[in-house]
């Protein structure tokens, strides 16, 4: 059994490219951090597949985190989250975040009616785990799910401000707007990168809760509580595991991160 | 090695669902023929992989078929296609058909102009196979290609006539009509699905080539010429395999195939 040290890596994993989103969001809130990404390109997309196969190869990468001795792992893809979180926080012997719990708390304190709206992919609306998460942080809270299965299509494309993603955005947001709820959450990893255009249209109606940013506070709060916060102020290394490399990751990574994608090495399971 | 015989069936594969469009071409064009399918939902999408990954899983897909004694196979994914046509060729002991080479060979013989487009998945297109398929028959013919990301993800979200699919079609094919072409292929197993609306939008300025029509079209004259056409007219056997089954495959199978799917197991390379 290994023993956790501050100077350890956060490790942070997701079906794909998406989870750099939480790896920007965790960069900005704890710049001396080091973190290793593992992102499973070969077998992306999750939301299309059975319980069975994505509960395996969750565990097969937090397998493969564990072996790099992170400190804690946090599930960065939101699929993942709402099928496989309970076992691999079961089996792991670091601390497990995931953006489902934590979107859902960043959610329930925010919202004052409580009437909370999710958005995602069909996987992670129709495992209901959001709702589940909602309500048992706050047992009367309302919440109404969305599927919105266009909107990774449409972000890796990058039409971030288009008229076709506008339009879309609109035709899933009508059913949204009809509810009486004043908080959104983007359940989704790809969504961040829409946000402006999201919250140009709900305006004044909705909050929206950024999953990536609320992890990134739950995960410097954890650190804080558990003294395992990295006390060195160099620069902390940022390593990148893929599955596969396919064309435009590195275009596509580096729009997610907002930063450069360097330290980027092939592994396979 | 294996001898093939006329009531042996015919092989398809794809990395999904798409390949049904394939199948329900050749069930029309050939009602005596069994066929098996498979379709590799656990790992699809192919067209944002590694051109190694792509290799090395189609030929574990042909190697299945060929040990259910198919006497033609028929590569049904344009990305595939594109990739590892050739080496799937060179280890067939059996015909190899591929939507590729099909949908080039029915675009020459009906461009009058000699200029055609072509619209795929961005890796088909990038892979240029189109557009060497067609010189090869016609080294004066001109190919414009352009890559589409979004109609696949529109196809499967069942937006088969909707505004959305209608301003990104409009979008992709802004560039493709100032070109001087007469014939543009459908180069991606969902397209025939959004064929009535591309057809709508690219109305008497190009005819379009689907290649789920042209491979049925060549695979009917294959096993005519070599003797291996199945001379029963009983029912013919249709069998389905799959490596995952995702929540809604069977519906959209069936919006493809446009017929029950019955049949239909799980089964792990």
């Amino acid at each position: 059994m290994q023993t956790s040290l501050p100077q350890h890596p956060i490790g942070v994993f997701d079906s794909g490219v998406g989870g750099l989103t939480v790896v920007r969001a965790l960069m900005d809130r704890l710049p001396f951090e080091n973190i290793i990404y593992f992102g499973d390109t070969a077998r992306v997309p999750y939301g299309v597949k059975s319980v069975a196969t994505i509960e395996h190869y969750t565990q097969q990468i937090a397998d493969f985190l564990l072996r790099q001795q992170v400190k804690i792992l946090i599930i960065a893809c939101n699929t993942m989250a709402a099928v496989a979180a309970d076992k691999v926080r079961a089996a792991s012997p670091v601390p497990v975040l995931d953006v489902i719990e934590a979107g859902a708390r960043n959610a329930v304190a925010r919202s004052a009616s409580g009437g909370i709206g999710v958005i995602g992919t069909p996987t992670t609306i129709n495992s209901n785990a959001y709702a589940r998460a909602i309500h048992r942080l706050n047992p009367d809270s309302r919440v109404y799910s969305q599927a919105c299965p266009l909107f990774v299509p449409l972000v890796e494309e990058g039409w971030l401000d288009h008229p076709v993603t506008r339009l879309t955005a609109q035709e899933y947001l009508k059913p949204v707007f009809v509810e009486s709820i004043d908080t959104l959450v983007l359940g989704c990893t790809h969504y961040p990168l829409i946000k402006p255009l999201l919250s140009d249209i709900t305006g004044q109606r909705l909050q929206l809760v950024d999953s990536a940013l609320s992890i990134a506070d739950q995960a410097a709060q954890l650190l804080q509580d558990s003294g395992l916060a990295n006390p060195q102020h160099e620069l902390p290394d940022y390593q990148y595991y893929v599955t596969d490399l396919p064309v435009k990751f590195q275009t596509i990574g580096e729009r997610f991160l907002g930063r450069s994608l360097n330290r980027l090495d092939l592994v396979s399971l």
